[in-house]
């Protein structure tokens, strides 16, 4: 291969890896946005330690425990490479993955990766957790839940030998973070005030939503890297296809979203807007590269959809989750992975169902591993912060500090 | 042509496209911060509309009303060339664009400053024009306006073939933006309060001189792509004087905002400054390729002087212009248009009347096209809010929500 | 050397200055955020004068005096290669640096390095010091000081000939910085109100956290640019370490001032997580390319360790450094310095004594340059904002403005 096209790849794979990076600022405003402000400097600190943690993790054991080079023959479940991240001989040169970026490139592309799971749940729990707790599932989840699901299918895994198909991982990432998020928030139960003695849920609003919109927007710059890296080459037709199939998804999703929500609730609510943008990012996700620009829209708009009545579901449920992200990253997740069964270049009925048996089995699979490291944590140290402290915030109590100490209107 | 070499310039197109879909996000900050509290969910969610309704009037039939393939001999005024974006038979190969990216980019690049010119609008109309009337000049104004007249240049129509230039769109997106802009303010009028009894006028201060700074920085980060990717390749000579003018003049418009406000009005005025920066970024956009770095400068730094006496004069005019859109995009785009015949490898006076003639002509159909179009609006729905929502502020009366609605300061 | 190749090696150089360029958002952030409201505009103000200003001073003569080709057997010292940036002959081919990149993408990489010391220097002295004095202070350090310093090591000079190494800046952009922050703040003295009768720091807690955490991570983000770019192409396998030992660094940075934070003072203190990051970005800085993934992390672990011990240290030294500048980029920056000697491709005694004799040097230099300039200014114009300046805050008197004029809580 010659040098330039190497080259140029491995740019582009950098530059996706940075994109990605970003996307962890993208879900920092979303989550601090659509919560209280008491409670900003505990999502924050999660987030933080998610990324910084994630990427420690994926270094010690993850990326050896998600690309660990299954044997022929073997059943794909689970292997380990050993420790740290040595690069193999050919690593740095076009002969390590067919030319599409060096060693250490997918090193951290992947690493990027492996936190946005925790991230995922890290919104649904918010306000309510314990930060001790939280950092012990994270560790569990991020450093073997995730490297071990994702072997199956990106790892050449079993999954991958039948013929499952998730580009850039609607189910992957979005579902394995998702079921995690619904477990979670089984477990941990509503926030207080959040359903009314007569069981209706109330609107919990956040403090900031110009800091939430801020955050779609940097997600969905960051989805630029987060689908148009998983080509795992800036191979032009195919690269260009993502970005187009993507960005289509993400504002027909806001578009749906916009459309059902002011048609049932007549009032233009922007939150709903952007969740909509989110569904469509997650839905395009695990096809980004089989969709023509109109199965796009279609996918997009479907998940547009989809978000308005998951998130009237969810409270239904009696599930409280401040951010929504069971709805865009479980439920369009889900609709994202089954949609490759119906449109584009895959579809068909023996891929409709290959897709659905790995979004059950890897459900299966989330909901028990995390309901074991939830449950057992539950029991040893509790989930779930002191009434006083969820009423006065985690922010003063956790942490010691507040978001805005000396934020003063003008009008003092 | 090499496989590096295109993937590459593809590669290039690819990162412009996102840093302009950026600019959007800065956009966004910046008219907030210069506008009220009541009124940020409105301007974010006309902002959200605009990126997600523009992509797809883009994908619908923008693109092909903007590059519809001019044959020999038309007049290059107007061709439709279908709907939908299917790609030509070349359309991934190096024989496509001369190599430098593919037809996906391409719509995606484009489609990405397809909404510029309606969220320079977004900012001048703020706080007081009906949200149901906005979306629907944004529906046409973006759809049909902005690429018939990019056709007349971008597309290969008679404005290309006179001669006319306008490297990154100080006309073909700036103008087109500040022209409706300036309509449109002048038939919504002032917002309540901003001339006194006396007809002076007084500054409204906005809610956040934070997010308006950081607005400006990625826009200018946004204009690394806006002008960068309209090297339409990745040229390296091309593209990086691009980046060097288009950065330099950024600097000098601040420097020379400045320098004058702080001469003329005794305050060291950040957001002059600010302005300053826009305008140079503007003025710099019609010919940042044909530019030398001191050319560059000299542009600027005049960008800069006009931000400074524009706004004054938009003042003077009775006119009320939330956040100095129309000084920067039109008084500035008209500018930088004209340097072109002024300064730089193309200046002569042959050139300076073809600029001239362009911002003329495109000036003549934007207002025309945006007055009827905004007469129209004014006479069947009504373009202004009720005095009692503009009071109370749009975001309660439109959207039924706060921007801050858990925010407190420590003081409670 | 084919056209793909240099074509990806100037994309590459292109989207590292528009990450460094956006380095300067996240200084922004981080300082408005760490410090009081009543000083936001100023710091803002500061911030984007350093960057215009910065860059145009770059162009009229930084650049010439950083890279002015010193002859073969002259001092190394101190050249002036003339005003401006005309371009050599070569400056757009691949002759010139060896196909990295073109003379324009030098000269706007290098110069969006330039401004990045005084930024420095701005955080140090925030909430006190006089916009004009501050204003004087950078043209003379960013312009004179700072590229003589370059010149020494990446201009070819003396200590590039002695062997003294450093990769991206540990101390030519972070000591540099750091250097005059520590001597500024020594002659600016405390805060009013920061060390109480008993001589005991106290903190002074900043406006808002949120905005120092996304500073943060636009840092790291920026650093992708800071640490790739100066490899100076787009090499696969030397940009792809740069990175991976850059992030490396930047979690165990984080993770090391978090556990040692938690161990000491039993809360979980956001801040000194975040700028235990910066820490770990600052220390790997003039070793990312020659460290492994394993020396990153240990280079960054002990930065992160430093950071908290640091703080506490320039507290007892009765220094009031607001946003610990002078502990995340002067100390850190030694550290890092340092450890090129210690670990990685170039340790050995011989080095250690080179990188302490450089450290040591370019200390000297920039402690007497800038105690001249900021001691002339203090005799001649003062550096110190009045009293009543200082308690009523720098954006009312030096600004005529408040940076959140229009906000409200919803309690009103």
């Amino acid at each position: 291969m010659e040098a330039g096209l190497f080259t140029a790849n491995n740019v582009w794979m950098m530059v996706c890896t940075a994109l990605v990076f970003f996307m962890h600022t993208g879900f920092g405003f979303l989550e601090i946005g659509l919560t209280r402000q008491k409670n900003t400097i505990n999502i924050l600190f999660k987030n933080i330690f998610i990324i910084t943690g994630g990427l420690l993790l994926y270094y010690a054991f993850g990326f050896n425990l998600m690309y660990p080079g299954f044997e022929e023959g073997s059943s794909g479940i689970l292997k380990f490479a050993g420790f740290g991240i040595g690069a193999p001989e050919n690593g740095m040169t076009p002969d390590y993955a067919t030319g599409g970026y060096t060693w250490w490139t997918d090193f951290l592309f992947q690493g990027m990766f492996a936190a946005t799971a925790a991230t995922i749940v890290s919104g649904a729990v918010a306000e309510r957790i314990k930060i001790g707790s939280f950092m012990i599932f994270v560790i569990f989840y991020v450093g073997l839940v995730y490297p071990i699901v994702g072997a199956w299918k990106w790892g050449g895994g079993f999954l991958d030998s039948w013929g499952f198909y998730d580009f850039a991982g609607s189910t992957l990432v979005h579902s394995v973070g998702g079921w995690a998020a619904l477990v979670a928030i089984a477990l941990l139960g509503s926030r207080i005030g959040k359903f009314g003695s007569d069981g209706k849920p109330k609107a919990i609003p956040g403090h900031s939503i110009p800091m939430a919109t801020a955050g779609v927007l940097i997600l969905w710059l960051g989805w630029f890297g987060f689908n148009g890296g998983s080509v795992l080459s800036a191979d032009p037709a195919l690269t260009s296809l993502v970005l187009v199939t993507t960005s289509l998804a993400a504002a027909a999703g806001g578009f749906g979203a916009f459309l059902l929500s002011t048609v049932l609730y007549k009032n233009m609510d922007l939150t709903m807007f952007l969740n909509g943008i989110l569904g469509g990012l997650v839905g395009i996700t695990a096809g980004a590269d089989l969709m023509s620009p109109n199965e796009a829209v279609v996918i997009g708009f479907i998940a547009g959809l989809i978000i308005v009545l998951g998130v009237s579901f969810i409270d239904k449920l009696k599930l409280d989750d401040p951010v929504g992200a069971v709805t865009v990253h479980l439920i369009c997740g889900i609709w994202g992975t089954l949609a490759v069964g119906i449109l584009g270049d895959k579809a068909g009925f023996d891929q409709f169902l290959t897709q659905l048996f790995g979004v059950l089995i890897i459900g299966a699979f989330c909901v028990i591993s995390s309901g074991i490291i939830l449950g057992v944590l539950k029991a040893v140290m509790g989930l779930r912060v002191s009434k006083k402290e969820e009423l006065e915030g985690l922010d003063i109590h956790e942490h010691g500090m507040d978001a805005y100490p000396d934020f003063r209107t003008n009008e003092h």
